[in-house]
């Protein structure tokens, strides 16, 4: 029997409802949807880093990485990103905030299988990232 | 060589094409997108709870849930839920009926992880789920 | 310590950012969202292989095969397939397509599950689909 755990990196926002920003069984490593939410602050109501893609893209990937690190792993461990944007124009300049994001982090020449869809996100939001790693 | 065996709740209506309502293989348990359709009956076409969220809502967590135990597995194995809705406006509504579905089942405190978006989904259904277990 | 190694099938396309068509790490194989580019040819930008939803859907399951393929696993393997369409007018089209494919390739009995939503796509696709293995 091997327990699941959450992982709530102390910096991150409340989830909205009864799930946890991340969860580790064994050697899989699922990260709930992330947005670009600035760490918590106390009477302050979740907020985006800014109102711009770039803003948002690199929150967004911090979150998802604190989360990661929490549970024990890296953007190696990382299998798939699944990458949520609400408008197609973005997908050019989300891709070049990306690539400097991982070059900057030193990524090794394998990095993860991606995804990316445009979709719908609450107001104000234009990306949402999950991912799913495996450890060991 | 571990077998893939299908998933298929007696109760469940016949997927529309090729595929299984969930599958499971050595320690790891998917269900495939779930809608609120009541459970089959014959002459019937599948058909929602109702027309409301909350109906749509509670069928379909029903759905995951009886996939998740015809594969030995329970709603504390399950590591992400990914929520599918049409209307922005409907998240807060869902996470109410989510929080109290789960309340009621008695959940650990370390709930699986979770990503909405929304999407288009086909005329009279206001939501989707799926889920990805880790038993053992 | 386990390997995390990248698929590439030397005919697919590079993808558009520093993200890999498919990775595979012990007995897990992620394969990233395909869409229904020909084979990649010098010079040649990427193309669909047609503007129609067969053309597309063919091409999109036979470059999600060759990623299978490049990390030693077969459709027998596949857990979940992610359908993403543009328009749900295509859901009928897509599963007659689909089912046919399948009953090509001689699929066993125990098909993957499988989640199918409509969202928005780069401009001249129909369908993206991403698929998740557990291989041995």
């Amino acid at each position: 029997m091997t327990d699941k755990i959450a992982l709530t990196p102390a910096t991150h926002t409340t989830p909205p409802a009864k799930f946890s920003h991340g969860v580790k069984k064994g050697n899989i490593l699922q990260v709930a949807g992330q947005v670009g939410f600035l760490p918590a602050a106390e009477g302050r109501p979740p907020t985006p880093a800014g109102p711009t893609l770039r803003e948002q893209t690199l929150q967004t990937l911090a979150n998802v990485q604190a989360i990661l690190e929490e549970g024990g792993a890296t953007w190696d461990d990382v299998m798939m990103i699944r990458v949520y944007l609400t408008d197609i124009d973005h997908f050019a300049e989300m891709n070049a905030i990306y690539n400097a994001y991982f070059e900057a982090e030193g990524l090794k020449e394998a990095p993860a299988a991606r995804t990316t869809v445009y979709v719908g996100l609450p107001k104000g939001l234009l990306i949402e990232i999950d991912a799913l790693a495996v450890l060991g």
